[in-house]
């Protein structure tokens, strides 16, 4: 069975992501990073979704990027914005953070002889990050072969984005046709002290409005 | 005063590179990275080195690639060979090492506006790693521009490798021309509990034939 490590965030994206990987017949291997994120609720949605939906193992990596912040996400003095989503690079960004998760996959990834990485990035209804583009990851690819080790003269790693183009209903109608249980991921980018969604930030704005166009009931639990 | 990251871990090679990036101009951040690595009194020499040489600012940055192992550095169960640098890729490579600094070395410098990264990867007097060749770093180069986000329209990032093509004498000679102590530097895979270097693996093969071929005194502290 092919192994394959799946970005497991613990959000709607890399759930489905992760169900997609394992209806592609994948043995899945998860990872979720706590690298100082305002929402670190999600860690353990993340854990929860990988043994629910039958992951071979789950790792959550620690490395610390509040150190240099530079995100709403990893720098308390910054807002999350509760305005809307915008045609611009959100402060929510966090620098790097996608080169740096398949960096880190990469070097799981070789260890275990998995050279297939899924990520539940989107370039639809999205928040305008660079790191979500399908240059930035075809780049990638073609960056983690030339700097690892060749198994083969016609080996290659190859970045799963099977959401890459799918607006947020579509994901959401191939996630339940898939049988995700949605009511175990969280989304919310500032979630209260009981977990609950805000409901106004970019991540809940565009996951609430993805049920509705989806026609599915939205499980998430709001602080409002 | 350009910014620039320059990582450092202490060994003679990316000491010479910091004393290039000074040289070349640029206010120089340090970075080194405690990832589990069984030689980690190279942590201690790179803020030596970091402080002594004016850098202004060095990080250490925390990371455990000891969870799935994978090279002699990494695993105590893996010997670190000591019968001479051979033509494969030895088992003291470090699966995706620069792959994962050069993605948090971005993650920093996108931070400070510095996007100018320095690293001593050589292709002549080297251990055969994947991740120290020019193509890699051609195409790491191109990956982080289309990951982070564009300051203007001719923007992009430049990995600066001033040592790629330099015999390890040659690294020495520009080194000593710039002022490096190499007393400060160690390179020893496999040291003692005192800090001195086995004489034995690669690292230290490749640095005494350095100094040797040099025609420089060499000052390392060896076990014997």
């Amino acid at each position: 069975m092919k192994k394959a490590i799946v970005l497991l965030s613990g959000g709607l994206d890399s759930a489905t992501c992760l169900a997609a990987a394992l209806k592609a017949g994948f043995e899945c291997y998860t990872m979720s990073f706590d690298y100082g994120q305002r929402h670190r609720n999600e860690l353990a949605a993340s854990e929860n979704l990988s043994r629910a939906m039958g992951a071979k193992e789950h790792r959550c990596f620690v490395l610390d990027l509040r150190q240099w912040g530079g995100s709403a996400l990893t720098d308390d003095t910054l807002s999350v914005p509760k305005e809307g989503v915008a045609d611009t690079v959100p402060v929510t960004y966090v620098p790097a953070r996608n080169l740096v998760f398949l960096s880190l996959a990469a070097s799981w990834g070789e260890v275990l002889g998995a050279h297939d990485i899924f990520i539940g990035v989107n370039s639809v209804d999205y928040s305008n990050y660079p790191d979500c583009r399908a240059g930035f990851i075809k780049s990638f690819a073609e960056t983690v072969r030339l700097g690892t080790c060749a198994v083969d003269d016609n080996w290659k790693w190859v970045i799963h984005t099977p959401l890459q183009d799918l607006s947020k209903a579509e994901i959401i109608r191939l996630g339940v046709s898939l049988g995700v249980d949605y009511s175990l991921t969280t989304s919310c980018y500032d979630p209260d002290s009981e977990g609950r969604s805000c409901g106004k930030c970019d991540s809940c704005r565009l996951r609430h409005q993805g049920f509705a166009d989806a026609g599915v009931p939205d499980p998430t639990r709001y602080t409002e």
